[in-house]
């Protein structure tokens, strides 16, 4: 398996690919196929298979499911509330999928740092303000929240999603705190130069 | 299905029964045989099918393990964190549990209202420390909060247990508050008065 | 004196009944007869005769005088900011007051854990907001905080009264923090079962 | 009675002394005579007869009793905790009486605006840390607390006076902001230029 | 050079006027023929020449230029500002200034204790709240709290001028709790006791 | 002058190269042709001229001094406390620095997302505590700060720079999120690519 072998992944014990429960290792060689490399945050939470197959089951139904979002609103919403839970791993790696999704180099630094000054049109910006109060504040939403996004034509499914992203991984991020989960080096650069056309 | 009819459960749509995947009701009726109602937080999630399976996969993850943290333990760490973020839902809900499980009419309440000043043996207090630190500031955990769980008997294995559960139930939480789930009225009392031996 | 044995009611010393001045002994034996026992905060407060006739001739001056608020509304005022004060003794003591006055075994634990959630009607929303912001943000108080409560029905002297329960209670949850003052067991039930009727 | 006329005392009607009970009157007359103007905490509070009973009760109880705190600690307590209030109103009268019974022109500024910084003994500094902890975050004392003001020869009576103070301004504050009550002009110099020697 | 003997000025070393560059030393020596003193900001910044011309550059490029803010305004930004940064330094010596630009004894306590309090037109309350937000929430700052600023007849330019205050003495505030820089006697008394015309 | 077309550089008009005064175009010149493009810094700050000079004379100051900080150390206190103030100009372009000073192109997110779980050497652990305290709590700065400084080797001088830096900086946070200070596009891929070997 591929891993940086001077600092450390997380600071429990880190399975070996052979050691691990079939389907989970199946999932994590689809990722190292598609990817190229293995995202730590299969590794360092497979150290508990049971955990490891809820949280990507709920990573999926969240990020993979059609709806009023695009791949790259629901990662810039992972990307605004890991930046205000100060979450190493998930501003990196999320970061990444951000610039991808969105063709946009800078965008992801933007958002993580300040949303509120970042390159967004308005729909953008009242998506990232509900995000951003589910993760800070949740108790103090109320029906006032949800209609600002019916103004920028979000629907309640959409204020779900958005919500329940923010709230999946203010999880994550807490368990890549807790854990001291490194992103990998490959996750800094990604995105952000652009690559020549193919052929 | 049993519901208050005057108060809604969510904010979201509630589904009928018969209206859900087979394996998403077969695990609300087997909740609701051993329980005798259905706690809301199934009817609220069931409206997103595969969002349920993932939260209640994760849920048992944590919750039904085996480790060093016993039922009544793992309930009050979601009691205190839930105290902390102001979850109405989960307050209410897992207090009820923690009632039963630790056989304890007051403690719940205690610990939701200010866990510092509840009747809390060193080891419990040190848990509940770790427990809403991961809660509230994650970002600041390190090597010296693992080493005073150590100090109370606490392996490491253990330590995730408390931070995930509080880092989990920081993700019921903020969904509890988003969809305003109501706790059902049959949580406020259970645990409360000692059962009649039966016979 | 009825006292748990176990368990300190308070860090300070506790005086024994005959020990106090008649007119400090006669009030408790008059809320004992009242209440079948004595709570708590009348004998960790006589440890302090002169403070102890201050602070009831206050409170009583603020929760038995005539006026806008029902009995009901003051002590949901006083729940809803010892709750904001981490107030063990103050959210179960006049938690069980709160359920018994609205008859309702259910707002008290609603408006503690967080008021936003709780069921509510708009006039009572209304009176909470301006407490808890004169328990937590007493120095922003302005014109437009009254303007708000008299769009709701409420006069100025019901504001004092909303504002000056707040402030009080404020003084009681830190003294109450302060000593550990801990609840009578008998509070955390009052209320919650509806009483048969005599006869 | 002496009263500016521009500028209001309170946002609450300001009785008139010849409209007050007889011993309301005859504390306000007792006060003014002796320094010589009414300040305005007297002519608020009055509109609430039984509170400003009270409330003198009180502070008499807490400001005029023998003990290990001198009056200038006690004012310094006022001051302190009233300047992480924000409190106008007794900030500035309190800081008053601080310079005169600590005969120091400068201590209050210093103690109001950054007590950390002030020219502090250390057991002053040990005083305050107590207060402010009472003030802020009372909800987190613990024996801790105590043990550190007995390391600077308080003792658990002279503790309760500091928390108790600290409690009972904190309710002042809330009540001065609430009533936008404003300090007598004469209170900013009281204090600040020695005055000469009589004879 | 005139300076109290018993207080430290500042924890780290100050010169001797003899010792420093002539340009700094006749900046000093001006500033101490004009106020009669040299105020302690001087010598405690003249420790780092190089950081002293840039600062005493910075403060007369905000503080003396043209513009729309009179320098009683500007001086009521400091005093604002440097009272919600808890700067000892900034609040005594700005105070100082403010009460004499403004003739006015009593504001500067007002404005450094709770500005929404103070004796303040709604121009000069709207000024504050954009200095205020710029000096703790300045990554919140939109186009609204500009828009607010024109209601009151304020420019952009004056908008920089107000935010520039409230940054340069953030910065400021900081120098000098770090310092422990001690303001002097003097400044305390400065502006409080109308002087007898001159004659 | 070089200058994105679409996205304004500042909310306030910013000049063209030849109407500035011949030093700030000279400075202004110079680094253009060391950068190979101009910082939005230089031209956000050229529309006031005086404040251009005094903040670049007090820049330089501090960032190009001989002493006990690397250059990198200098900008990795940047970044930590541009990241606490979530400041998307400073963040952005000291970064780059940043990973250039320092041969890293991974430090530069890290500090700036969580500077406690970045790559780091007790020693700048150290460093950047202070800074963070300056930053965010200066007025609880005291003498046990700068021993844990001394711990790691640092002198007081050395402590003052470290200081001086995170409160310089924090006036530059204020300034760019108050002007909507937009970073250039070159900032966000300096010092990510390994630059091939001259010649």
């Amino acid at each position: 398996m591929l891993r940086r072998m001077d600092k450390p992944i997380s600071r429990f014990p880190v399975p070996k690919l052979e050691e691990l429960p079939p389907d989970v290792r199946a999932r994590i060689v689809e990722v190292q196929e598609k990817a190229g490399f293995i995202p730590n945050v299969f590794v360092t939470l497979a150290h508990r298979p049971d955990e490891f197959r809820a949280f990507f089951a709920y990573h999926d139904a969240l990020m993979l499911k059609e709806g009023g979002l695009s791949k790259a609103d629901r990662e810039m919403i992972v990307v605004a509330t890991s930046g205000a839970n100060d979450c190493h791993y998930c501003v990196v790696a999320h970061g990444a999928l951000l610039r991808i999704y969105d063709k946009n180099p800078l965008i992801a630094d933007q958002v993580a740092i300040n949303y509120r000054k970042a390159d967004l049109v308005p729909r953008r910006r009242a998506m990232l303000d509900f995000a951003i109060k589910v993760a800070l504040r949740a108790q103090e939403i109320e029906e006032a929240d949800y209609a600002r996004l019916r103004e920028h034509g979000f629907t309640d499914e959409d204020a779900w999603d958005i919500g329940a992203i923010a709230a999946f991984f203010g999880m994550s991020n807490r368990l890549a705190n807790m854990t001291s989960m490194r992103p990998n080096d490959e996750f800094y650069l990604m995105g952000r130069v652009p690559r020549p056309p193919k052929g």
